[in-house]
């Protein structure tokens, strides 16, 4: 939404969901630029033009923002919900094309740096979020589906965020090759297959 | 080494064995605390009881001091050596041996960490690393070998080092469950299963 110079802009005044998308985008290039620790509401609400005040009526509290920042358990359970046997091939599509639209400001990217520096709520706040994945993954996975050993079904599901995690860390903070300039599609066929051997193998 | 009150301790007059040893160990300690960037040849001389000047007697860098410290391209060959058919089962059990023994200290974990926090000497630190690996890794998997992709060997290794990045963190950085309280053999299993796929599919 272009602003106009010497007007406040129309979204402070009368668009309440214009307002949540501006804090919300603030908030992607906050949490990424500083980290989860460092990152304060008032920051947010500069970048965004709107006040601490209108920030605290949309979202109770800087993890509440910040889980509203990440793509959620709703992007999540979409990419999750179909055939269980191609599963493999959804999350390395979904996963793949949000971190090629924009790595550099993901919130997710953001926590695992400052996780990695030793930000203790990040790291329980990236737990948190696991979590609440796993559960996602589960409602698919069922332990008695055929061809899913079912106690290990947590820890497949850990071992997946772990090679998603691992990648990445390789692909889009450190870059190191080969994978870093890996076009989209080829880094998508290496992830199915080795996501299928992760979850069904 | 214990040193007497009131005498400078023996190492540091005529025992260079002890005191490349007990500046190594200064870096881990130092490294894996402050991150590479923030760590300083005073700091570390400071830990180690030694002058800054032995130290770049002994490294010439720090550079050269954070590789030395590093379990290096001597373990890796040792472990990388032998049957590639069995070379998954190597590479776990080595990866969790090492982190078992010791994964706050281990200078990799801290480069992780600082990597991750955006420094870049440590990322490009990282990069460096990591292509020597993938050197060894290939004296032992050759692309002509029987079942192996040659094309695809570079991004396999680089898929099983990102891999084995993202159960580190995880496990060892995050400590997100079920990963954390695995008994180690069984995230051997589990490793080894999945380096296999990854390398061989």
């Amino acid at each position: 939404m272009k602003e106009v110079p010497g007007e406040p802009p129309r979204r402070h005044r009368r668009d309440p969901e214009g307002h949540r998308a501006a804090i919300l985008e603030a908030a992607r290039h906050a949490f990424a630029e500083r980290g989860y620790a460092r990152t304060t509401l008032r920051d947010i609400a500069r970048r965004a033009g709107v006040t601490h005040g209108l920030i605290s009526r949309h979202f109770s509290s800087k993890e509440r923002l910040f889980l509203a920042a990440v793509p959620g358990n709703r992007d999540l359970e979409r990419i999750v919900a179909g055939d269980p046997a191609t599963l493999p091939d959804r999350i390395a599509h979904g996963f793949v094309q949000r971190m090629e639209t924009d790595a550099v400001n993901d919130p997710l990217v953001a926590l695992l740096r400052s996780a990695a520096s030793d930000e203790r709520t990040a790291a329980h706040l990236l737990v948190a979020m696991q979590e609440s994945s796993v559960a996602v993954y589960r409602s698919v996975l069922s332990p008695d589906a055929p061809g899913e050993p079912g106690d290990d079904l947590d820890t497949r599901i850990a071992l997946l965020g772990s090679h998603l995690m691992g990648v990445t860390f390789s692909r889009y903070i450190a870059r190191t090759e080969p994978l870093a300039s890996m076009p989209p599609e080829r880094l998508t066929e290496h992830l199915t297959r080795t996501l299928r051997h992760i979850l069904f193998d």
